[in-house]
C-alpha cells in the first residue's frame, strides 16, 4: 500500500485497479445494479478521447446522428443469431406513462436492429450508398460480473453502422475502421495492440466476421479495445436494407458496424498506471501540466505567484495547464494528488527559482527532473510531453514483449498459464471445439487469428506463418494464433 | 405548397414546421412511440449547439459527469412533489437478465434523485462547496401527444446540478445559469427571450422556484426554451446532501438544477425559417457556405472548377464551407436544396465570374446578392455571416414586437385570443385558480412572471410595473404578467 492508499500491482492488481479508479476520482459505485458515475476526473479524459476520436471518424466521411434508446422486441428477433446473443442481457420496459406496453420495449444493447430499420427507409439508390453514420450513445447489458469502466451493466460508446453497394466495400469499411482504432490506440492512448480477426466462439452475434484491437494489460492479461463487424448481409436480409443499382435492379446492401467504448478508460488505466496512481498520456490528459508553488512565509508567496503570473500567462493558451495555489496544503501532499491524478506535468517553482529566473519541470511517469531557466520553460514543456506519449508506448511495448511466448506444446502452454498471465502465440486447427476445451482447461482464449499477408493488412508483431500442431487436437495448424487470459 | 414541397406558414403553421424537419432531413419519425431519430443535418445542428453551450457551462465552473441511467423507484418517492410530477410519466423497467426485478427502475425523466443520492456520499465539508457539475445525456418521459424536437418520449439534454452552503448562493446560481441561457439564446441562436419566474403551476415538481427564458415562435406562440430551478433544501432533505461547516456544525445543502433541450432546435426553426425552408443563424450553422458551380459545358465546368479551387482554398481554413460539384442537378435545383437546408451563404462561380475574376454571394434570409471581386470575397463573406447574424435577431425581436399586446380587460383579452395568438401582458393577482380559469377559457397561460427591479435582474421588455386588477377575480395585481399560448 503506498502512501496515497493505493495497493501495489505486485500485491494485488485487481484492487490498485480499483484503488487508481476510486482515489483519483475517475468514477465511483452508484446505488443501481452494476452501473457506474462517470466523475469529472473519468469524464473530462472521455471527452478528450471521444474528441479525438470524432474527428478521425469524421475524417473518414461519417456523420453523427441519434436513434432511439428502446428497441421493439420484435425488432431484436428478426436477425436468429443476434437475439440469441443480446436478448438474455437485456433491460426490459414493459410499462410506460402508468400502463403495461403491448410489446416489450428493450433497452438497446447495441443499435444494428432500430438502425437499419431506418436504413431500409432512407435507402433507396446506389447513389445513396455508402450510407456512413456513426452514433455516440449509452447502451445497456446486464452483466452479471461488473467492475468499474470494464464491464458495466449501462456504458457510453460510440457505434458506427454503414451500408455499402458491394461486399468488398464491406470489407473495406470494416478494415479501414479498425485501422482507424489501431491508431487511436497507438497514437493517442499510447496503448500497442494486436489487430486480426475473433474466431467464431467471439465474434459479434450477427457478424460474419469481426476484427478486433487487442490490447496488453499489466497483469499480462488481453483486453479487446475496439471491434470492426463485417455484417455481411445477415441484417440486409432480416431488415430488407436494398437499393436499386444502375440497372434499376433491388439488390441487399453490405453492412458494417464498430465501436468502442469507456472501457477504454480501464485499458489505459492497467496500460499505464504505477503504483502511486494513474499515468496518462499527454495528449489524452485533460490537464497537461500543473504548477505547484512553494512558500515559507507570506513574503515568498507573494513573490512566487506574482512571479508564476508572469510565467504562466503566455503558457496558458498553449497548455492545458492549472495553476495549484491553495493554501491549506504543502507542495508534497500537493505532488502526491497530481501524480495521483495522472497530470503528466508537473512544473515547480520556489524562491530559488524566482530568484535564478527558472523552474523545476518534472514528468510524471519518470520522475525525472530538469532545470529549466525561464526562457527555455516552454521548449522544455514541449519536449517532455513529446517524449513522455512516444515512451510510454515504448515502455508498452517493451512489458508485452517481455510477457509474450511463442510454444507449440500444450504441456508448456498450460504450465506457463498457470501461474501467470502470458500472451502466448500457438498452434490451432480452427475448430471451435479445441478453442473450448483449452479455455476450459487453461483460462486463456484465442484473442486474435492474425491477418495473413495476402489480406491486404497486417498483424504486425505476430510470428510469420509456420505449420503446426493443435494444442487441443494435434491436427494440422496453418500458423500459431494469439491466446490470452482476457478482461 | 413551394416549389421544394413545403407547406406555407401562412396556410398550415403546423404542418410548414413539420414539412421543414422532414424535408431538411433534420429528423425522422422511428418505430417506437413517441421516440424521433434524429438525422445526420440535425445532429450536427446539435453538435454546433451542444459546444458552444458546453463552453459557456465550463466557463461558469461547471464540469461534466455522467451518472446512470436507471433510477431505483423508492429513489423518486423520496421528494413528494417530484413523484407527483414524473412517477406518471416514467417509462419503467422490471426485467433485467432475464428476470424480474425485485425494484422496479425507472428511466430517468430526471436526474435529481440519482445525482444528489451520489452528492450525500461525496460532500462531508464547507470545503467540498460549491460542488457544479454538469451532464449531458438522454432522457424519457411518456407523453401522450408528441411532435418532432418540440416534444418527444425521449429526448436530449444537458442537466446541470449544484450544490452549495448557502441559500443567497443557490439563488445566485439560478440566475447566472438563466443568465448564460439567455445570452446562448440570444447570442448564438439569435432569438430574443423574456426571462422572469414561472408561477406555482408550471414550476418544476420539487423546486422552491422556476425560472426560465421564453421565446416567441413565428405564429405568436410562445416556448419556454430553458429552465433553472433553485430547489431550497427541498431535495437535501430527501437525500441528506449536508456538510459541516466552518464550525463543524452538519447544514442541509441549498441545491439547483437547470436544463435545455434538443427541443431548441425546434425553437430555432420556428424562430427564423421561412417558406423556402430553414433559416439558420449563422453562428449555429454546421455549414456557412456553399459554393455552387455553374457551368453549360465540359469545357465551362474544367475552368469554372478550378478556378473554385484557387479561391475556395484559402477560404477553407476559416469558414465551413462545402463546394457542390455534383454533375447531375443543375444550379437552380441545388440553390432550393441549399436553401431548404438553411447554409446562410451561397457563393455562384460562373464562366463570367471567372473572366471577371469574381464571384456572386447570396444571402439566405434576404437573398441580397453581392457581386464580389476575387480579392473582396474573404471580407465579403464575413460581413454578410456578421450582418445576418445580427438582423435574424433584429427581426425575431420586430415580430414579437408586432404580436405583443398590453391590455387591462378581460373582454378583450379573450377577443384577442380567440383567432389568433399573441404575447399579452396582462394584471394577474397571484391566485392559481385564476391563472386556471384564464387558462381553461382561452388556452393562454402566464408564460413568465418579470423581475423586480428590485431582485436584480431585470426583464427587459417587459411593462414597467403598474397596479391593475386581476383578469379573472378582479383583485389588486402588482404588475402585469406574461400570458401566451405555449408549445
Amino acid at each position: 500500500m503506498s502512501e496515497y492508499g493505493i495497493t501495489s500491482r505486485a500485491k494485488d492488481f485487481s484492487q490498485w485497479y480499483l484503488d487508481i479508479v476510486l482515489q483519483a476520482e475517475l468514477a465511483d459505485y452508484s446505488p443501481v445494479r452494476g452501473c457506474m458515475v462517470i466523475r469529472p476526473n473519468g469524464y473530462a479524459l472521455w471527452e478528450r478521447m471521444q474528441r479525438a476520436l470524432d474527428e478521425m471518424i469524421k475524417a473518414t466521411g461519417h456523420r453523427n446522428a441519434y436513434f432511439p434508446l428502446f428497441i421493439p422486441e420484435s425488432f431484436l428477433k428478426k436477425e436468429a443469431e443476434h437475439v440469441e446473443g443480446f436478448a438474455p442481457e437485456c433491460a426490459v420496459v414493459t410499462i410506460g406513462g402508468g400502463a403495461r406496453l403491448e410489446e416489450p420495449l428493450m433497452v438497446r444493447p447495441t443499435s444494428e436492429t432500430i438502425i437499419y430499420h431506418m436504413y431500409a427507409k432512407w435507402i433507396k439508390s446506389y447513389r445513396d450508398l455508402p450510407l456512413l453514420i456513426n452514433q455516440w450513445a449509452n447502451v445497456v447489458r446486464w452483466e452479471m460480473r461488473t467492475r468499474l469502466f470494464l464491464r458495466t451493466t449501462e456504458f457510453l460508446w460510440q457505434e458506427g453502422h454503414t451500408a455499402h453497394a458491394t461486399p468488398e466495400e464491406a470489407e473495406e469499411e470494416t478494415r479501414r475502421m479498425l485501422g482507424v482504432y489501431r491508431d487511436f490506440a497507438e497514437q493517442w492512448m499510447a496503448m500497442p495492440v494486436y489487430l486480426g480477426r475473433k474466431t467464431d466462439r467471439e465474434k459479434f452475434a450477427g457478424a460474419l466476421r469481426t476484427y478486433s484491437i487487442e490490447a496488453f494489460m499489466q497483469d499480462g492479461r488481453a483486453l479487446q479495445a475496439g471491434t470492426s463487424h463485417n455484417l455481411g448481409d445477415n441484417f440486409a436480409r432480416a431488415f430488407e436494407v436494398k437499393f436499386q443499382d444502375e440497372q434499376q435492379q433491388w439488390r441487399y446492401c453490405w453492412q458494417t458496424s464498430w465501436g468502442v467504448s469507456t472501457r477504454l478508460i480501464g485499458a489505459l488505466i492497467m496500460a499505464h498506471s504505477d503504483d502511486q496512481g494513474l499515468v496518462l498520456p499527454p495528449r489524452l490528459a485533460p490537464l497537461e501540466l500543473v504548477v505547484v508553488p512553494i512558500w515559507r512565509s507570506d513574503e515568498e508567496r507573494g513573490r512566487v505567484l506574482a512571479y508564476i503570473d508572469e510565467i504562466a500567462g503566455p503558457l496558458r493558451g498553449r497548455y492545458r495547464l492549472h495553476v495549484d495555489d491553495r493554501e491549506q496544503f504543502k507542495p508534497g501532499w500537493k505532488y502526491s494528488e497530481w501524480e495521483l491524478k495522472g497530470v503528466p506535468l508537473r512544473l515547480e517553482v520556489g524562491p530559488r527559482d524566482v530568484e535564478k529566473q527558472g523552474a523545476v519541470l518534472v514528468r510524471r511517469d519518470t520522475r525525472a527532473k530538469a532545470m529549466l531557466a525561464r526562457g527555455e520553460i516552454a521548449a522544455g514543456i514541449d519536449a517532455a510531453l513529446a517524449a513522455m506519449q512516444r515512451e510510454l508506448f515504448e515502455r508498452a511495448l517493451e512489458r508485452r514483449q517481455g510477457r509474450t511466448r511463442q510454444v507449440g506444446d500444450y504441456a508448456e502452454f498450460r504450465r506457463l498459464l498457470e501461474g501467470d498471465n502470458y500472451f502466448v502465440w500457438a498452434p490451432w486447427c480452427g475448430a471451435s471445439a479445441c478453442e473450448e476445451r483449452v479455455a476450459e482447461e487453461t483460462k486463456a482464449t484465442i484473442r486474435t487469428v492474425p491477418f495473413e499477408e495476402s489480406q491486404g493488412f497486417s498483424t504486425p508483431g505476430a510470428p510469420p506463418p509456420e505449420k503446426g500442431s493443435c494444442l487441443a487436437c494435434g491436427e494440422p495448424s496453418p500458423r500459431a494464433v494469439l491466446w490470452a487470459k482476457a478482461y
